[in-house]
């Protein structure tokens, strides 16, 4: 397909798609005059993939071409995959600072309970640790202990994920549901916690769900 | 305390405070000149639960300042500062375009098996909708199933929330408990979860785990 019917079957606009290709992001077409090329499917399945990783996971262009070059080495083992999505998502938000040697010690307490076993450059080690000193001081500590219950959760919602990986049918597929998995799976974790948090603050304030009856603003406390 | 040193006590620099002023983020300070006022901890408390909100929670100014109108509003029912927090938070990501009635029926058959019941407009079921509709536009249909698990433990994290939110003294510091706690949650979530996915994939495949041994750099598959 041209150029123009790969904007059409993608919903991306032409201007974008040059940029993607500019950037690597997008593999060119091949070509077929000095000013033409053709796409094909894998063109349209690309795009929705950057799409993703752009717009959902919140990714820089640089961090998406990262996460692209790895799915599209096949040599690459499936836990370095998943090892280069992992710092491309957290990169994003989470790596400025370190964190205090408390909260570090915090997680590591986690771990320990959980027999968790990981190298100590887990991204995931560092970003815990930083959200328990800003609980710390936003001034409610309290919030820190809530680390062992989504520890638990957190448990299970990467079996899940681990179990569909496993059933990919190449290392190709495998490291693409890795990175879509990781990215999407964070924001449809996040969406289901917003029905089960209103779900259970129903259930034990039974009043009617004010989300029903909320004002058509919120009162204004501005002064000007 | 002079705004030089809130900015001290705050790590915030001056001009912020001043743009958050401006903004009506923050509340003026107490007038002791016609260019001079005097601010409290209660500015220091206040400037970390912005800066959690913009930089952790990913916030727009204007929803930032929803939620911290919300949380000053004494008079609102807990529920409903909830309800402002849920949108606050997904309406920077996932609010734009409508499901398919396909991903809305397989969210409903979630809430049905959980016997979770909500409003229809709670944020999170278009949320976890849409990202299904991007696991099938995709090519990986089979994510889709993750939901399920997910669910189980969305529905453990919901529940240790709302224990923590109900031990505060007052409702301001349940208000503030709800956004601190939704919007770093998610973080800390996120980070448990990449921990548990190296343990799992380790268990899984006991190769010495590849980030350890990681090349410097990715192949470049670039042309120019």
């Amino acid at each position: 397909m041209r150029i123009s019917e790969l904007s059409t079957a993608s919903g991306v606009t032409i201007p974008t798609i040059k940029f993607y290709l500019r950037e690597n992001l997008l593999p060119s077409g091949e070509a077929t005059s000095a000013n033409q090329a053709r796409y094909d499917e894998s063109h349209v399945k690309r795009l929705t993939l950057i799409r993703a990783l752009l717009e959902i996971g919140g990714l820089s262009v640089a961090a998406a071409r990262d996460v692209i070059d790895a799915v599209d080495n096949a040599d690459l083992p499936l836990n370095q995959v998943f090892g280069i999505a992992q710092r491309a998502i957290s990169g994003s938000n989470l790596s400025t600072n370190s964190a205090s040697a408390e909260s570090r010690a915090r997680v590591a307490s986690v771990l320990t309970e959980r027999k968790w076993h990981v190298t100590d450059d887990n991204p995931g080690l560092a970003g815990a640790a930083k959200v328990l000193d800003r609980f710390s001081a936003l001034g409610h500590p309290e919030l820190i202990d809530l680390i062992d219950d989504y520890a638990l959760a957190a448990d299970i919602v990467a079996r899940a994920d681990l179990r569909v990986v496993g059933k990919q049918p190449n290392v190709a597929a495998m490291a693409e549901t890795v990175v879509a998995g990781t990215v999407l799976g964070d924001a449809v974790f996040a969406a289901l916690r917003r029905i089960a948090q209103e779900h259970v603050s129903s259930e034990m304030h039974p009043a009617p769900h004010p989300l029903s009856q909320a004002p058509a603003s919120i009162p204004d406390r501005r002064k000007s």
